[in-house]
């Protein structure tokens, strides 16, 4: 759904995709990559393959990929039984191809990213200058000041590489962080997926065949009364494209983000904002810009947080605007 | 403070004091501990000193005490060089005391834990029956879903000996944890602090000499505009105290509580509430009353906080009732 909004999005131009395991092996991702782009006639668009390992996977022998096969069917498409691409993956890996394009359009490329951080994390291992080229690196991850969702302290995409996501965090890029905390305010309702197939779009039809699966997930794993995606489905991945390509879409604050890469918490990102703060009300708390200006404070010792440079924290969300662009754009 | 509110709580008989290293070394404690029983004319209730080091210290070996010194003064007591005390601690260890003042009153002893929870884990350890022969764990510690104080990560209290937090956490006793989330809602202005001054009372009077370094270190850590605590002190302890005196003055959420103990960040409370939960408005995620009753979803996998009984952790507090509370009673 995101890969065809970016495609549907006048605002941006499509360079590439790279894979990356997540919801299935690396391999199958570069496979359904290859799919989606034949099934959107745009082929010209190359594909290069990511990581197959987590990035301390050479030093950490028992570090086992984590593959939420469950969550949109065991192909990763709703088990649809696709055919096989019939396009192949550029001869470059996805970290080559990422450093090349920072090279090629310094300060232009987004990267938006929607799966673990591998990949990103051995584009700035591999070259210096990446950090200063890349453009801004959008990513779907994290679960700031809420529970995760692969368990209570973590979220899925940083779960997958925890300790590529701090090389992320803490490596000076433009970073904006989308976590749980502001996608699971996106959903995608059973009334929206009855507009959604009102529509004789290709891309309409198409995701409607997907969406099986991805639907009886939520209606198994959340409650199915009370809870916000009790008749939908969130739309994790189409609300940080959506922010990619228009940042109005979301608020966002900035701070220091660590993720703790072992023990119970593995996977926990920690934001902190610099400063003290006062956390009696939610509403002051997560409106920082309130507090900008204000002389910072404190702590006794140095932290782990310390003399981190700044990414952005995503903390509110258009939702109605990123559901109407989602069903616009998918149904022409 | 907290100790002569204790003393000055018509609802509650004192029956001991049980000493902890944390703003100072537990030797010190305990001669404070006598000290303030000397200045409120009670050294009928008894002192049993506390654990010198953390409970993971004879495997740990590296683990070193955080004496948070500059908080309260070098003797913790705001450098005001009192004499000694006269007394001495009873000849039993805080964790032989807390056994058996818990055997000897099944159900009716409330531990007030207003430091790293080293002794009450000992107790657990070695006394099966411990966690059912005690009434309620009430603590000061934790910072749920804010930053910490010792760092972004981690509160105080529980950066103290987070093993010794997770063993009482997952122990299956009565505990109703109070973070600093709470805590820092409750401040002591300086306007507060001259009605203190008003008061002829021995305790008031005794207080405002030892408040001093307490409130230049506020001035010092916090920023002094915009902050809740720019113009005054958190009332930490005598908050949690008068939550255990009188709990209809805070309210609470239940779920398993697990803390990291080791890493970057070692030390961090992690609540989970059992269910997955809308995160969009902090007003409903808190007030988890609204969800009871809800079926509860899972994850796909079994986590760490799976299976762990249920704690309370306080969400809000009637902040001018605490602030009223403190001032009648230490100004009487």
């Amino acid at each position: 759904m995101a890969i065809f909004l970016a495609l549907r999005s006048p605002e941006v131009e499509v360079i590439g995709l790279t894979t990356i395991y997540g919801n299935v092996y690396t391999t199958l991702a570069t496979r359904n990559a290859l799919h989606l782009l034949e099934v959107a006639d745009r082929t010209d668009i190359p594909v290069a393959e990511g990581s197959h390992v987590t990035i301390t996977f050479c030093t950490q022998k028992g570090t086992k990929l984590r593959i939420a096969d469950f969550v949109h069917g065991a192909d990763g498409l709703g088990n649809q039984n696709f055919p096989p691409p019939e396009g192949k993956p550029i001869d470059m890996s996805a970290t080559d191809f990422l450093v090349e394009q920072a090279n090629l359009y310094p300060g232009k490329v987004t990267v938006v990213a929607l799966g673990p951080l591998t990949n990103i994390a051995l584009a700035i291992q591999q070259d210096p200058s990446f950090v200063k080229n890349i453009g801004q690196i959008v990513l779907l991850g994290g679960a700031f000041a809420v529970n995760g969702n692969v368990n209570p302290a973590a979220e899925a995409n940083i779960f997958g590489d925890p300790d590529a996501a701090d090389i992320v965090f803490t490596s000076g890029a433009d970073v904006l962080a989308v976590g749980i905390n502001v996608t699971h305010q996106v959903i995608l309702t059973d009334s929206d997926r009855e507009t959604l197939a009102s529509s004789n779009g290709k891309f309409a039809q198409y995701l409607l065949k997907i969406l099986g699966v991805y639907f009886n997930y939520h209606h198994d794993a959340y409650s199915t009364k009370g809870s916000s995606a009790g008749n939908g489905v969130y739309l994790h991945d189409p609300t940080v494209m959506l922010a990619a390509i228009n940042p109005s879409l979301i608020t966002y604050v900035e701070g220091a983000v660590r993720v703790q890469t072992n023990g119970i918490t593995r996977g926990l990102t920690l934001l902190y904002n610099k400063q003290k703060r006062h956390p009696s009300n939610y509403a002051i708390m997560y409106d920082y810009s309130l507090l900008s200006g204000m002389h910072l404070s404190r702590f006794a010792e140095i932290t782990e947080w310390s003399n981190q440079p700044s990414v952005k924290v995503a903390v509110t969300v258009d939702a109605p605007a990123v559901l109407k662009l989602v069903l616009e754009r998918l149904m022409e």
